[in-house]
């Protein structure tokens, strides 16, 4: 790291101009400046003495990856009940692969057979249908880049204190794919639904039966019955062979191992949208059919659990996503929120989909609160947690999406803080 | 299927406007109708009755699709030199799953491990530098969704009958990830590359050290030194921890396992740009450094291995791309190219990526053939076998992009020809 470069500040803690990474000449790392004749570098390491390995019929990570994996949790009391997350601090770009999408199972993955599986959509239609998995395979597809994010993601981030674990470990019930299906309206449209019909209750087929209704408007804008995700057919724990995919609503009403679709005049009231998925607030009434994510962003790198171990130039990246349309703006802060500074968002910005963004930044020691604050295509402003407490109390559990402040100390590491 | 769907075509054997799944009352599939009473389809099945699996660290295929794996072909003679093909025809959307990612390798792929792991940039530089893991996840990370084509993808087209096998294992040495990692100009800068260095000579750390030369010019343009894909840090068979990824130009150029550039007035003659990699032409003179993978396109469903089982509504799906930019228009023909209607092309359409096109048909028992033709933004258009034997002779082995003919008999079987 040059010792003398100087850039002018765009805000305060070091934040520099999003395009400043286009120019030429910058030092970024402790790479080691070789005399031209010094080639002991190049020497061949022990892998390349002999052939390597042979061909795969199916590619696994480096065994040196071990560590990015999805933590688990689940409840001992009910196998199969709880959750895994996607390690956000290890990934880059936007997409999540296929096996590290989180879970949120209510009893386990089922193991289920595509040459029995059935999907019946009945109720409040003149022509209750069941397809099988042939059937829809003959059905014009459609593929959406979308977030899911589960409506408890970020819960612990409701506590007194701020949790200190690693950010996939926090925020990780949020995931991204490409999914690949058929647009519902065309299979409701085949079904003839009534006139009196206004709600859709879908239903998995695992064993705890998961349901959940869904406004009928919504299923005929843009909801897929998907089979695919990221190019192949859906993984057993995101829903093999159909998953319901409702872009940009909670996570809960993406319904995995989708059966049953049932048309009906009302919500049907199941356990997931009563007891659960629903926000106490501080009146004492609760929030229910919460079904839109909101704006939403957090850095990724540097966070919890990395330590700056010298100083010099940075990039700073983090995702932000909504689920009312497109990403136009992050912000990013490094001095706890007084000032901020535009990050470069990197394209394609989809709607409904994790959007990436970056912004250089020197660290020459100071203390610094990095924040980051996402604005969506309707105009909406990520909230402070303080902003978001004092509208909904601290009884909360679901829907938590106010900014998360990460503190760098003068030695490198960093915490999570309420600031 | 409703026997008296009378839908005007918009070109011969039946293709219809790609606009007319939008419509509402389509029907495409054997879907059972039942009687409002008829419940028996939701009963539970087997694995309704009892929890499912526990959660898992990272998640794989279901079970009941280990049909959707890479054929691999190795040589004998040469342990870890061969190739495996993206199984294509099972395939859809946009991403190729990275297990499912194509692999050409020269001997075998090498157990790498990232603390040892170093990338050298000397030759004509002022400041040679050698870089690790460490140094480089300090610098500034750029994402790009694009395609890896081998130069010898779909090289059985040259032989004087086709092929008759599946689209994957004729077309599948092309695949399309986010590659995500520095831009090479960056590392370049760092390096003061001097005024008379034309060529970079990049190498892998296998054991085949293999080699080519690139141009600064493209160098210095688009290239990234991708250490994530798919979100992940890189295969192991895609390069694992490092990767040049080079969009739009021959796989070979994309140097897995990347160890060094050398930087110089001149190629490097490598044997896999001079022995390989080349084309010979009816002159008896050879292309050579032929780097652009030219527009391309082929249907991907139906192709050769499905079989039409009954007459009706169906949606041919394909892929199309071109190293020179976006793909701009894809036209799909069933009468063996007297006429063509145009695809829908699946947004976002990115530059130097897959492109999916979608087109509703419709089959009544009609012998048909079936082609795709992509054009991309410089106008380029795909050409007819035809037109390239014309042009390149038969003695060709590499860059095969022409149309591609699928031939649907009247039982609904499906053969690949050249029409």
């Amino acid at each position: 790291m040059s010792k003398d470069q100087d850039f002018m500040p765009v805000a305060g803690g070091g934040l520099l101009d999003r395009r400043l990474f286009l120019k030429q000449g910058l030092s970024f790392s402790t790479a080691i400046a070789l005399a031209p004749t010094v080639v002991a570098e190049t020497a061949r390491s022990d892998w390349m003495q002999k052939p390597g390995a042979e061909f795969s019929n199916y590619g696994q990570p480096s065994p040196y990856e071990q560590a990015t994996i999805r933590w688990t949790m689940g409840n001992q009391l009910a196998p199969g009940n709880g959750v895994s997350w996607t390690p956000l601090q290890n990934l880059e770009g936007m997409i999540t692969p296929s096996g590290l999408h989180f879970e949120r199972h209510h009893n386990g993955v089922p193991k289920i057979d595509p040459q029995q599986h059935k999907l019946l959509i009945h109720g409040l239609v003149n022509n209750a249908l069941v397809f099988t998995l042939k059937d829809l395979l003959r059905y014009p597809m459609q593929s959406c880049f979308c977030f899911i994010e589960c409506g408890g993601n970020s819960n612990a981030a409701w506590r007194s204190e701020p949790i200190q674990t690693e950010v996939g470990y926090f925020h990780g019930m949020a995931s991204c794919s490409e999914w690949t299906g058929i647009p519902l309206r065309l299979l409701l449209a085949e079904a003839h639904v009534k006139g009196r019909a206004k709600w859709l209750i879908a239903e998995g087929a695992d064993a705890a039966m998961m349901n959940v209704s869904l406004p009928l408007e919504k299923a005929l804008d843009d909801c897929i019955v998907a089979l695919y995700q990221n190019g192949e057919r859906i993984r057993p724990e995101n829903g093999y062979p159909l998953r319901l995919i409702v872009p940009g609503w909670e996570g809960v009403l993406n319904v995995k191992w989708l059966r049953r679709l049932h048309l009906a005049a009302q919500p049907t009231m199941a356990r997931n949208e009563t007891a659960k998925y629903t926000e106490l607030l501080p009146s004492g009434k609760a929030r229910q059919f919460s079904f839109v994510m909101e704006a939403k962003s957090l850095i990724t790198q540097p966070s919890f659990g990395y330590r700056l171990e010298q100083q010099g130039l940075y990039q700073i990246s983090g995702l932000a996503w909504s689920g009312r349309g497109k990403i136009v703006k992050v912000e990013v802060s490094a001095d706890g929120g007084k000032t901020w500074a535009e990050a470069e968002l990197q394209q394609p910005v989809l709607s409904k989909c994790f959007t990436r963004f970056r912004l250089p930044w020197q660290w020459q020691g100071q203390h610094a609160v990095l924040k980051s604050r996402a604005t969506d295509e309707t105009g909406y402003v990520q909230p402070e947690r303080a902003a978001l407490v004092a509208e909904r109390g601290v009884q909360g559990y679901f829907h938590y999406h106010a900014i998360v402040s990460w503190d760098v100390a003068a030695d490198g590491s960093i915490r999570h803080v309420y600031a």
